[in-house]
């Protein structure tokens, strides 16, 4: 059989073609020469095969390049089989050194050259481990959402004000009228509640925070949840916890490499996942943890340490934190018992992954909440004019990929779950 | 059984329900009073019911309202069944008369006006009928893919530099350093073929435009391909056309209703869609239609023209018009003998939807192109760096979301295809 003639086999099937011969593509991922013996490791989208020759006039690691040999049973080689190369051929040569050494790289080494490199870094298999891991994450999402019929949507990324107050906004010049990249697509969701009951989005979302830390980028994927027509907010949680446990499905199916690759596990979802108000949660880390407790808010700590008490407790990687103040809380959602409302947080080993609650959905509601937030309500009017139309009771959530990305794997900083981050100082690449 | 134990129907599913009690939830789409005989016609998610009823105290149009009561055939109501009233609730009354009619609103009649309150008039049953396909257009998009082994990415919007030269950019401030919205992931989605070889991504782009057509947005959802290790465009086209067949097949099982109600057909793609060189088309609508021809590409009339010609001849609604010469492509497009490209348009129905070609991927043929384009490399040192690292043949496409779903659905404006449109002199809601 001419090397013309056959298929491109990928590296993770060599198991099936042992003894045959296949032609692999991908790229030079490592190289060795150990006394005229070579052994190259070829990496392509399912992993990585080592391959043994020798006379090989090999380019630069990097270079796209395929292989054809036989395949042979070997313990030690990646996946237990090696190809001993027939012929070899440059599909497409390196012409410099990469700036990193891919094979040998390292989260935990220089972070930032890494981040500067990361036109070719990215190609790491830790690095494209946790894209692969966000991709099947988001299609998780979306599917499950549409089994429970959700439709999704597409809003603008361009608009006239914030949704939330004018903080944290990047401007943007729109034919010389000032404007803004969106923080969320909430008014946007609501909207399209009154379309099609159920909606979804997952688009890029903008903050303009001037802080960088390892928990925040400027710009991220936000998988963001609106459903009419619920009872309460504990529809809502209903709904995540379910859409949770979808998704940790899929990855147990379609992950388990990437997960065994970066030493990390995928959580089980209760089939409640558990709840406690923040006011319990505040005295539970006062009393069991010494945690002093302050502020509208769980800080980071006191998140962390929650988050032990239901792992330890309950064994439960979830839990949600509900009924936060006011205070705590953006004018639309809807008030429950005294100063308290109908939001919720979520938490995952110890972090928030989402914020959500059931919104105000009457009109007159609306516009209370509003004055006793001391808002302008004519700077609120392409918010507040939809809600004159019948808007049923609704709520959602919203859920950050990259960071529920790098919870999952244990990355330490969510820049790593993003392709091309956008930071504080980081524009390019 | 009391109202509060039945589950929820939904409006299409009555015809299983006769003779039975069902709970209608929605809204409150149309209402008349005949002598004490009150018909209100009921929209949820999957359609409408028309209720009869009397002595109801109806709110304002739009309101979110339950219906109890039995289901009868009925042959002159919308699906062949009725529901006759037993009890009526109001879940959240409108508090004003909507302002514009959601069930008489067309399309023809005041644009402007419809786009003014799109906030209320988008959930009239074309609007969201339109909606509805592209939602399924992208799902079926991002699902083929899948299934041929391609990765979803997501790249960053907030950009250093236009992808192709610095027209038409909008800018941003980005913390005090100038940046701009990106008008295509081009880039990133080449870098990211180095990662997993085959990706697609599905983000909105923006174009700063000044010109107000009815086939250009602002901003609309680019549905973007990019894919490794290929022998020539012939892939990428053949790729497109197996992508088509897939999208219009989840149209025909799951929106055959939307494309009723707008009056339009699902076109057949053929197996192979035809091909014709860009020469050759100019010379065709020249000789057969006597249009005269001239500039580098093809205009709208002789686009017009060519799609007429296939329909009639091969009974294709698509046409595939390569080999464009190089003063009508960016200098990344590869070059094909003398002064033409490989890269290829496909129109449909008379209208380029899609854009794409094999892209150079030799570092060395990069920068004489750069050099022949008479652009500067040192502004293009962002674009040019991974092309240093082996990266293989590879070529792709975009589709425009809602240009696509306009022409699919013969809607004469495409802003109609899109929730929110942004265009020269829009910017809200």
């Amino acid at each position: 059989m001419t090397a013309t003639a056959l298929q491109r086999t990928l590296t993770r099937e060599l198991a099936h073609f042992e003894g045959q011969t296949v032609k692999l593509q991908g790229f030079l991922h490592a190289r060795r020469d150990l006394g005229g013996v070579q052994f190259l490791v070829l990496r392509d989208v399912s992993g990585i095969a080592q391959c043994v020759g020798s006379g090989l006039e090999l380019p630069l690691s990097e270079s796209s390049v395929e292989v054809v040999g036989s395949v042979k049973a070997h313990p030690k080689a990646p996946g237990g089989y090696e190809v001993q190369v027939q012929s070899f051929r440059i599909i497409s040569a390196a012409t410099a050194p990469t700036p990193v050494e891919i094979p040998k790289m390292d989260w935990h080494v220089n972070p930032e050259t890494m981040l500067d490199y990361r036109v070719v870094s990215v190609r790491g298999l830790k690095e494209r481990a946790a894209l692969k891991v966000q991709a099947e994450l988001v299609a998780a999402f979306r599917d499950h959402l549409m089994t429970e019929g959700f439709t999704e949507i597409s809003t603008p990324k361009i608009v006239s004000a914030g949704a939330e107050g004018g903080a944290n906004l990047f401007p943007i010049d729109y034919f010389g009228q000032p404007a803004y990249l969106a923080q969320s697509p909430q008014l946007y969701k609501q909207i399209m509640v009154g379309v099609f009951e159920r909606v979804f989005e997952v688009a890029p979302v903008y903050r303009a925070e001037e802080h960088a830390t390892s928990r925040h980028l400027n710009e991220y994927l936000s998988l963001d949840v609106e459903m009419g027509f619920i009872e309460d907010e504990e529809d809502v949680m209903a709904l995540e916890n379910r859409l949770l446990a979808a998704i940790m499905t899929r990855l147990r199916e379609r992950c388990e490499t990437e997960f065994s690759l970066l030493g990390a596990s995928i959580p089980d979802v209760p089939a409640h996942i558990p709840r406690i108000t923040l006011l319990d949660a505040r005295q539970l880390v006062g009393e069991k943890y010494g945690h002093p407790v302050g502020g509208k808010d769980l800080d980071p700590e006191a998140e962390r340490l929650l988050c032990q008490h239901y792992a330890e407790t309950e064994g439960s990687d979830f839990v949600f934190v509900t009924k936060y103040p006011r205070a705590a809380r953006p004018f639309y959602a809807h008030p429950d018992e005294g100063d308290l409302t109908r939001g919720f947080d979520l938490l995952f080993r110890g972090i928030e992954i989402t914020s959500g609650g059931q919104r105000i959905h009457d009109h007159a509601m609306l516009m209370e909440s509003i004055a006793a937030y001391k808002l302008n309500p004519e700077t609120l009017t392409g918010y507040t004019e939809v809600f004159k139309y019948g808007m049923p009771p609704h709520g959602g959530f919203a859920i950050g990929a990259e960071r529920l990305t790098a919870k999952l794997l244990g990355i330490s900083n969510v820049r790593y779950a993003r392709a091309f981050p956008r930071d504080r100082h980081r524009l390019t690449p």
